[in-house]
C-alpha cells in the first residue's frame, strides 16, 4: 500500500488522518509532540479555568483500533523531495508515496530578538502554562512585596496583538484578577491591577466587522482593559510592567522555508511530486485571489481535501479543486460576550457567547474532553471560580530517557 | 493579636492554620509552592490518571474568606529564634511571636550523588510530571527504535523503595503499560516490557503486617511487576533500564539541620522560646518511644495539637500533651487491590481497595477536587482509560517576573 506521511498532528493534519483511517493507504502521523492541541481553548489553560490535558488529546489515543495509521513522535529536520524521504533530527529516516506538510507555524517577533527574549506567548501548551505559572507568580510576589512602584510593575499585564488571541487572552485575564484578588490577595489594592492591549491596526479584530470590532472594545474596556489601537511598536522599552504576551504575529514553521509555500488548486506542491501543503504554512488562496487566514478552520478543509485527493489519485479517479468554504469567525470577551459572524450574519453578547460554546464545544476532540471541558465550564459559571492556579515547573529531564 | 508564622503547607501546617481559623491570633502560611498537595496521590499523576490541580488546593484558596490567616509564597532562608524572626531568600523578613516548622522532607540519597543524579522521584508535582513525561518519552522512543536493545532498556523501569509511595507506583505503572501498550502501541511487543521493584528489607511494606506485605507482592507479581525483596543497592550502575524511580528514603528538610528535630511533649523545640516542629521534620515518639512514621497521619495530627497548644497558651490556659492515635495505613496496588489496616483488623483486595477510596476521598481537600477526582476515577473504572498521557514542559522563567 502507498505510504503517506504526515508532518503535524494539528488540525490540518488530523482531518487529513481521520479521512485516511481505514482506507489502502498506509498513514505515518508524525508529531513533535505526542497530543493533538486544541489551540482555540490555550487562553482557557493561560488563564487557570482549563487543565492541559482537556485541550490535549493524545494522537495514539484518537487513532486507537486504526489499523493503516502509526503515530511517530519526533521532529523532522529535512525532506528529500527527490528520494521522498522524510529525515529526523535522531537520524531516523521514513520513506513515502506522499508527503503532507501540515507542520503549522510559530511566533513571529519580525526580527527583534529583544522581543522575542522577553515575550510570553500562547503558542504551544508549554508556552501556556508558562504564562500561567508568571502570571501566578507576579501577583504572588506584588502581594509580598512592600514597594509600590515594584507592585505596579508586577501588576502591570501588556498584551501585544488585537486579534482573537490577543483579545480572548486579554478578557479572560480581566476575570481571573476580577475573581481572585479581591477575594485571595488582601495585600493587594485591585486598582493598581493594568492590562494593557496593543493593537497596530486602527480597530481590534481586524478580520470582522467594524461592529464587532467597536462591540469588543467596549465589553473589554467595561472590563478594566486598557485598549490602545493604532500603536505602532518600535522597541521592547515601550512595553510596561513585568508581563508581556505576545499575539501579534505568526510564520510558518521552519519546514516551509522563507515563507509559505506556493502550492496549486489540490494543495500540491509544484515541483515536488507527491507533496502536499496545508494549513499556517500553505499560502492558499480564495476564489478573489486572496490568501486564507491561518486559522483552523481553512487546515480543516484543507487536510480533508488532500486525503481526499490522494485516495482518488492511488485509485485513479479525480476530484474537484479545492474549495474554502467560510464558515465564519468567533472570538469571545468574557462570559455571556462575545462576537460572532456567519457569512452577513452578526451576533454579539450572549447569542454570540452561545455559538461561541456551542462551537468549541461540537470542535474539542474526544468525547472525554469535551464532557469534562463542558462540567467544568458549567462549574465555574455557577461558582465563578479559576481552579487550576497552580504554579508548577514540569521538566523534561535534559538528557531524556 | 500574637503572630504565628506557620513554614510549610503541607499537611502539618495546613492542619494547624485551619484550626487557628478566625481565631484571636494573626497567622502567616509560609510556602514555597502556592498550594497544599495531597501527596497520598502523587503517583495518579504520574502514571497518568490524575490532573495536577486535582491534587494541589492552592493555598489562597483553601483559606478564602479567613481573615486573620495569610498567605506567602517564599523560600525561608533561616530563622533568628533569639529575635524571632523568620528570613527570606528574597532578603525579606518576618518577625513572629509563635513558628511552626511544618516544612516536611526531601529525598534521601544517603549521600550518593550518582543516584541522585539520574533518579526520577515522586517527591513533588513537578518531578511527578517530570516522571510522567519520562516514562510516555520511553514508549514513543521505544515504538520508534528498531534496535532491539534500545528498546529493552526504554521498556525497563526500575523502582527502588518497597513502601506505600513504591509499591503504589509500580502497581499503576503496570497498569498503565498494560492498558496503553497493546491498544496504542503496536510496534512494542508487551512483553519486553519490565517493572522491577527493589527493596532492602526481606518483604514489601514492612511497616504493614506480613500476611499483608505477601499479597501485596503476589498481587504486584500477578501484574507482571518483578519483587525483588533484600535487596542491598550498593551503586547506580546495578539499576536496569532507562527509569529509574527513587522512593527509598527521605529526609528532614534544610530547616531542620542535621536530623529530625526533638521536639517535648508538646511538640515545642526545647530552649528556643515560641518554636515548634511538626511532621517529617519532628521527631516525635509515641508512649513506647518508637518515632512516629514520616507520613501524613502524624501530621495531621501534631498541627492540630500544636494550635490548640497556641491558644491555649494565649489564653493562659492548659493542655494535654500530644498523643498520637494510630488510625491505620493504607496501600493500593491496583483497580480493586489494596491492602489497610486498622488496629488489629486488616483487609485485603476489594475490601480494602473500597476501604482506601473513601478514605481518600474523605481527606482530599477542598470539595472540588474531590467531586472531579471521584468523576474521573468512576470515568477510568468504566473505560480503563489513562486520560492524562500529555508530555509537556512547563517553564517558569528563568529570571522571574
Amino acid at each position: 500500500m502507498p505510504r503517506v506521511v504526515i508532518i503535524g498532528g494539528g488540525f490540518g493534519g488530523l482531518q487529513c488522518a481521520k479521512k485516511l483511517r481505514n482506507e489502502t493507504v498506509d498513514v505515518v502521523l508524525v508529531d513533535r509532540q505526542n497530543y493533538h492541541l486544541f489551540t482555540p481553548l490555550l487562553y482557557q489553560v493561560a488563564s487557570c479555568l482549563l487543565n492541559p490535558s482537556e485541550i490535549a488529546a493524545p494522537l495514539r489515543k484518537v487513532f486507537r483500533g486504526a489499523r493503516n495509521i502509526r503515530v511517530r513522535l519526533g521532529e523532522v529536520a529535512s525532506i528529500d523531495y527527490d528520494t521522498k524521504e522524510v529525515h529526523f533530527v535522531d537520524g531516523a529516516a521514513l520513506s513515502y508515496d506522499y508527503v503532507v506538510l501540515a507542520a503549522g507555524s510559530r511566533a513571529n517577533f519580525f526580527g527583534n530578538d529583544a522581543l522575542a527574549a522577553r515575550a510570553l506567548s500562547l503558542k504551544s501548551l508549554g508556552k501556556a502554562l508558562e504564562l500561567r505559572n508568571h502570571v501566578l507568580e507576579c501577583l504572588e510576589r506584588a502581594a509580598a512585596s512592600s514597594d509600590a512602584g515594584e507592585r505596579a510593575r508586577l501588576l502591570t499585564f501588556t498584551i501585544v496583538g488585537g486579534g482573537p488571541a490577543g483579545v480572548e487572552y486579554a478578557g479572560a485575564l480581566a476575570e481571573l484578577v476580577r475573581l481572585v484578588i479581591p477575594a485571595e490577595y488582601p495585600e493587594i489594592d485591585p486598582a493598581v491591577v493594568r492590562i494593557v492591549l496593543l493593537e497596530g491596526d486602527n480597530r481590534l479584530l481586524p478580520t470582522f466587522a467594524p461592529r464587532l470590532s467597536r462591540y469588543a472594545q467596549r465589553e473589554l474596556e467595561r472590563r478594566g482593559v486598557e485598549v490602545h489601537t493604532d500603536h505602532e511598536l518600535r522597541s521592547d522599552d515601550e512595553i510596561e510592567g513585568a508581563t508581556f504576551v505576545w499575539t501579534a504575529g505568526v510564520r510558518p514553521s521552519e519546514l516551509a522555508g522563507d515563507g509559505c509555500i506556493d502550492v496549486d488548486e489540490h494543495l500540491r506542491v509544484p515541483g515536488r511530486s507527491g507533496a502536499y501543503a496545508i494549513g499556517d504554512l500553505a499560502a492558499v488562496r480564495d476564489r478573489k485571489g486572496r490568501e486564507l487566514p491561518m486559522t483552523s478552520p481553512p487546515a480543516m478543509q484543507e487536510g480533508r481535501h488532500v486525503a481526499r485527493h490522494i485516495l482518488a489519485t492511488v485509485a485513479d479517479k479525480r476530484v474537484r479543486p479545492f474549495r474554502y468554504r467560510d464558515k465564519g469567525s468567533l472570538a469571545t470577551i468574557g462570559r455571556t460576550a462575545a462576537v460572532s459572524q456567519v457569512g452577513r450574519l452578526q451576533f454579539t453578547g450572549l447569542l454570540g457567547w452561545v455559538a461561541w460554546l456551542v462551537v468549541h464545544l461540537y470542535y474539542l476532540i474526544g468525547f472525554e474532553n469535551r464532557f469534562q471541558v463542558m462540567l467544568r465550564w458549567s462549574w465555574f459559571y455557577v461558582r465563578d471560580d479559576r481552579p487550576v492556579r497552580v504554579i508548577v515547573q514540569a521538566r523534561r529531564r535534559g538528557d531524556g530517557p
